[in-house]
């Protein structure tokens, strides 16, 4: 190990531990690691590894408009209130563009911005090789190691973000709304299948009574698998706090639930399978040659022109790899 | 070749021939064969590409509820009245398990059921190897090759898919409508910088005028790279045909600047290029070992129990595979 190399090790130790003292700053820096991909990453989770699988993993998804962070917020509030460290991860896989698109949420969960013990964090996954498969566990994993009991995973929007990030925490609660579309728009989004608790925010709003009507007819309707978990449908008003006790029931009725039956242990594999296919998978893909005539620019140039088909540009390009 | 090879192959060739003289069926059953990953997919795309390059492919997305589905009935009865032949492809990249959730826009289009210039099919891609990085340039191949001027890919949702969806279209136009969410929101969904055009539907509802206005600013303030095309921002009522001719008109100006520019060939050859590249990770994929204790199961099952992490768990699946 070379001087530089030692120091960079010492100087990440010396990150860990303050993240372990709950250390905002430092738990931060780990988790701008994460999101860049960086190369410390390799040493960061050997180290993290050992003091991991405590923190409840919560996942929180809705379309925009459903009131997901005021939901959070409730939430923070009502886990502080029972002595939990909380910590929000936000999640935003829609724009590989734009980091910071979350920064109003961020800006809206400013109640608990002094409370050492919340950590409010939104991430991009546009840096990193594995993309989220790879970068929710990874920050997930710094959390967990820094002592927090519960990590919310908030995500934006619908479509297969919600299904990827669904795939990333022990429980998935889906927010609807009423007002934000017939029954058929909340098939369209696929979160029926995902969901183990529906949650109907902005309950004193007209129409909330048929959306939880309609929503437990859909969900009784839905294909959930072998999984033997009814999920339940609850009604809030996260911005006066109705109803978030009663969530938070359920969430522990939830977790007894698949921790006894198997279910969490099969998540949590079934996570950590996609997490290191997607980091030999990652690490295959930049052994493929990208220039000369059997390189991916080389044969996109002729397929794009009808002149090759994608099958037999791809078989060029394993020959030309030391992979083949 | 054997017997059966060459029947299946005198199957395909068949198939192909009828969807060449626009046979709703055959065409059909090419689009179920590319959803399913079929195995004949390689002879498939080899025999279509050198009838490709010609369509037209113009991505339609925005969030359940701004009329999408009206907006492409719209699209097709203007483009039908101008001779075009048009093909609309409802990709659901949400939910990778319930197929067929745009039943209900296919049912809304049926106006057109009767028309063979006309063809509507959704597709999923949960059955796909690649993934819709190779289910839609394959399902718009056999489309562009069965003779479609024109190829419309809706898709559902917001958020990541609409960023791959854009990836693999010629030109994306963004929905929005009023009172679906502030303009934070409309950030949120990471739409502005994949939009080459914005639509505001609805467009004679209260609020129409501030969503144009307000989104002509976001745009404008959008980072959108090295491009020199300012995205227009259009309104339309859909449903009663208002503005689809304008519409119809920027999507040609469109067209003709991102064929003068280079802009259309890039695209292409960024899109041959994933593809490629999905179909040589998935047969890298289907070559790493499952099972045994260097397997991924057999890995992931350590790293969930958090006693070993997750690079030196992928350098043993490396390293027990052929291709370390």
């Amino acid at each position: 190990m070379s001087a530089s190399d030692r120091r960079a090790r010492e100087d990440l130790i010396g990150l860990i531990e303050r993240a372990r003292q709950g250390r905002g700053r430092a738990i931060g820096r780990l988790i701008t690691l994460v999101e860049n991909g960086a190369s410390e990453l390799r040493e960061l989770m050997r180290l993290l590894t050992p003091d991991t699988g405590r923190a409840r993993v919560i996942g929180l998804t809705g379309a925009p408009g459903v009131g997901k962070s005021t939901t959070v917020a409730a939430l923070i509030t009502a886990l502080r209130a029972q002595g939990h460290r909380v910590a929000v991860l936000a999640v935003d896989p829609s724009s590989p563009f734009s980091g910071g698109a979350l920064l109003g949420d961020r800006v809206r969960m400013q109640q608990h911005a002094l409370d050492t013990g919340v950590f409010i964090r939104s991430m991009a996954t546009r840096g990193h090789l594995g993309g989220l498969a790879v970068a929710a566990p990874q920050a997930v994993r710094v959390l967990d190691a820094a002592g927090f009991d519960t990590v919310l995973v908030e995500t934006v929007g619908v479509g297969q973000s919600e299904v990827e990030v669904a795939a990333q925490v022990d429980v998935t609660v889906v927010l609807l709304a009423p007002g934000m579309g017939d029954g058929i728009q909340a098939a369209k989004a696929g979160v029926l299948e995902i969901g183990d608790l529906f949650v109907v925010n902005k309950a004193d709003r007209e129409g909330a009574h048929s959306v939880v009507r309609e929503l437990r007819n859909m969900v009784a309707l839905a294909d959930r698998g072998p999984e033997d978990w009814k999920p339940p449908v609850l009604s809030t008003t996260a911005a006066d706090g109705t109803g978030i006790a009663k969530l938070l029931d359920e969430l522990d009725r939830f977790s007894a639930h698949a921790t006894g039956s198997g279910l969490q242990r099969g998540r949590r594999e079934l996570r950590a399978r996609r997490e290191v296919e997607s980091l030999v998978l990652a690490s295959l893909r930049a052994a493929l040659p990208t220039h000369g005539g059997a390189g991916l620019e080389g044969v996109a140039t002729e397929v794009a022109a009808g002149r090759l088909d994608p099958y037999t540009a791809a078989d060029r390009v394993l020959s030309a790899s030391t992979l083949g």
